[in-house]
């Protein structure tokens, strides 16, 4: 897809702003670390933005803050509650008690004890259902409790939190020329983009994908929302891209992501391995693939400093063991 | 050792000032990481502060580049020598490699291949001898070759540069208590006091030692340099602290630091582990003391803000691995 091709921003009114980034910088400081940018001395030209440090071990904690900020007094004292068993859930439970606002978390009850037991530990209520309520419970309980729903991914308060990695990306590197982002169900990306277009046109923003999970490379290429199936999705390590695109996301990567670019599974095990022992970072696959793609297509990406952000540190110790043997 | 009985460091004409480490933060800004303060979510009051992730995977980096700065036009061009096979050699050759000093290590020939390589890489000529001839034919070599040596840590301004850690702790956590920092030749932790007994004296800085190499804490409690010997020193996983103090660091700690602690082979280990699963990061032994010595020793330090220095992260794959599993 070529810069020329795309939607001009301005032509969509759903897409967030620059603005809308920088007042949910503001309000991020105070919870999300300040991330720097780590050079590497193991791959030419390669910085790394460590969300994987943030409390709770990804960016999540960004996008979750904002969007409890947002909040009215009486949507806070009502609670809000999400249907994320993962990184999204565990940040918006952190973010609620930080901020005192009650979390309720809507999870299967096949989910794993580890994730149940930490989303409880950090003050949210937890709910389980059997996994094909999930989505229907959650909205019964928006209606039945009066709580706001605060999805992982789908909501422009969201995405304009997971855009303050790219506000601090320009101020610390000036000189980039390409930044490397996970896209999943595409908040990250979409947040990121925004930013880099309009502070930094020259610069590309580059979205990585497991080829197995590629729907979003598949959409976008198509011009238009290709759904894969949960049994192809779900072929890839890299659980925290198993997501697809939204209408909302698709929009904003259709009119601001460069392009995108996806990876093997060998390489995303290559690159989880890489992070520990040349990087010192215990990283997930899904917060590897920007480092396996800048090493597997860097003869394709613009010459320069490029940025690749690890979203998240969230591993099981078994496969986290597995990828160092 | 209470702080009433401690030299005053104004009567030591030898002890680096505050003065020092604010010249060393100037020149190490643009080569050494300003690295983060990482809120811990499994340990209460806790943060970290983890130089394992500067570029060669330590707070060496920092001392090196500040003595560097330091020289002449007519020394940088001569160019410099270091004994040290470890962190300290690599932070030099790549401090050197960037500010265009030629760098020469001194490394027994017994080295492992892997540390060999890597100072290779970083641009430095390494010169391999007998475990025994080390120290002589590194003096052997200042003198022929009219090279300036830069020790690992007995150098005023190799202490000045480590002490820009404790400026930045300072900077990021006004409400800090306690700062635990690990003590092998005693650079770092002389650095740190020296900033924090000038600009924070209500806050404490802690050492941290293994049991097993409690060569500084036998010390500052005579009051008098103790030498353990290698066998005794060796005992300890923590390789980056087996060093003895010299007179220099002595002096400081004696007239700077709070207190000093030790703590077991077992607490450094679990330490290794719980930074890897918890805080997302790959830590040395000699790095995880800190946190080791808060989690063993927690209820006998000052109440309120306590950060770890984890020092660094250069760990051989199979004792992760070990650690891990």
């Amino acid at each position: 897809m070529s810069r020329a091709a795309r939607t001009p921003a301005e032509d969509h009114p759903d897409l967030i702003t620059l603005d809308d980034v920088r007042a949910a910088a503001g309000r991020v400081a105070g919870l999300a670390v300040r991330t720097p940018l780590l050079p590497c001395l193991w791959a030419d030209q390669l910085w790394l933005k460590p969300e994987s440090l943030q409390p709770v071990g990804s960016f999540k904690v960004r996008g979750a803050v904002n969007a409890l900020s947002c909040l009215s007094e009486a949507e806070r004292a009502a609670g809000v509650i999400t249907h994320s068993s993962g990184n999204h859930g565990q940040a918006l439970a952190y973010a609620g008690r930080e901020l005192g606002v009650p979390v309720t978390v809507v999870m299967p009850d096949v989910a794993p004890e580890v994730k149940i037991r930490a989303t409880r530990g950090y003050g949210a209520e937890v709910i389980l259902v059997p996994p094909a309520r999930r989505l229907s419970r959650t909205h019964e309980l928006v209606a039945e409790r009066g709580l706001t729903l605060v999805p992982p991914f789908d909501h422009p308060a969201v995405i304009a939190g997971q855009g303050t990695v790219g506000l601090e990306i320009l101020a610390d590197l000036a000189d980039v020329a390409t930044v490397l982002v996970p896209v999943g169900g595409g908040g990250l990306s979409s947040g990121v983009a925004t930013v880099v277009r309009a502070l930094a046109p020259q610069v590309s923003v580059v979205g990585v994908e497991p080829a197995l999970a590629g729907d979003a490379a598949d959409s976008l290429a198509a011009g238009e929302l290709r759904e894969w199936t949960n049994e192809q999705r779900y072929r890839t390590i890299a659980d925290g891209l198993r997501t697809s695109l939204s209408p909302l996301t698709f929009a904003h990567l259709t009119a601001r992501l460069d392009r995108i670019i996806t990876v093997s599974e060998d390489e995303i095990r290559a690159a989880v391995r890489t992070l520990a022992y040349s990087g010192r970072l215990v990283v997930e696959p899904s917060g590897a693939v920007t480092v396996a793609g800048y090493l597997a297509h860097r003869d394709e990406l613009p010459p320069g400093p490029a940025v690749a952000v690890l979203s998240g540190g969230n591993i099981a110790p078994e496969l986290l063991i597995e990828l160092l043997t």
